[in-house]
């Protein structure tokens, strides 16, 4: 991605710096970006992917990734789950919505189910593992809000989750 | 926005389609696009927004908008009621998560009351008023999930809202 010839101005009848190609003139709107996943749970054990890319590689974190467009938050939860891990999800409703201000990210977290047996890893895992809760590899959990999201499962309740207090705006770093 | 310089084309290493300057090679990603807004109550009465500007000008609308980098889903909620309605909001939790994939836009819409009293017309709004529930103007309603979320406020429980089952993908037009 070339940014070189980009700049930060405010556009004509607007009130906020945005990032506008010296160029051309196109103005790239910065708006937040959605990441869809789920806590896919099976007799009590959750799903976990080991990370194959970066950021976070070798790491475990939830089948997610980010919306496309075109697609539903519940499309784009079950093609993650695809992608990551090979499973085909039975989704039963938001868990959580989290907010990561500090890189611009709203992650909507779904509770599902297997809609089929079986998974695997996909291009982007290394590895593919349903965990009993009390053997997470709570050191080796990739980002925050994959810890957030295993404890508002775990809590259960019928309400959504947010950030937890300690975090209200989603800026922990790694 | 100049986007006659744009090209559809799939980036080196991608797998769909992008919108690409084919000046500068700036890959334009086209995210999905956050809606943070709320149904504001007090005394069994909710706030709607008339429209001062297009779309659907002169309709009646939630206190909502696009949510901007840097801020919460939270945030982003107060901020909107405030530039729409010039209400303070106290926010009650997520009421619904509508996904509007015909235009690529995921709405989180909270339940809210008021923080402080008062509400008069922003500058994107004509009129601000609380409506009984018998005199919502029903057909003088901006957008379906308008609609869609007065509905599930109404109907109160704890579980968060989806789409409508007439309509699981947000593709009704207006
Ligand atoms: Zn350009
Ligand atoms: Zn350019």
């Amino acid at each position: 991605m070339t940014t070189e010839r980009f700049q930060r101005r405010i556009p004509e009848g607007e009130d906020r710096e945005r990032l506008i190609c010296g160029d051309c003139g196109f103005v790239a709107y910065e708006n937040p970006k959605i990441v869809v996943g789920s806590v896919v749970s099976e007799g009590g054990r959750v799903l976990l992917c080991r990370r194959a890319i970066n950021p976070r590689r070798g790491f475990w974190t939830l089948p997610a990734g980010y919306m496309e467009l075109g697609e539903t938050v519940e499309e784009g939860a079950r093609r993650e789950a695809w992608e990551e891990a090979r499973v085909k999800l039975a989704l039963e409703g938001i868990l959580a919505v989290y907010s990561i201000a500090r890189i611009g990210q709203v992650q909507v977290i779904f509770r599902a189910g297997l809609a089929e047996p079986g998974h695997e890893p996909g291009p982007e895992s290394l590895e593919t593992r349903f965990f009993e809760w009390g053997d997470i590899p709570w050191d080796e959990i990739a980002f925050p809000s994959v810890h957030w999201a295993l404890k508002a499962w775990r809590e259960g309740g019928t309400g959504i989750a947010g950030n937890p207090p300690e975090d209200r705006r989603g800026m922990a770093g790694l």
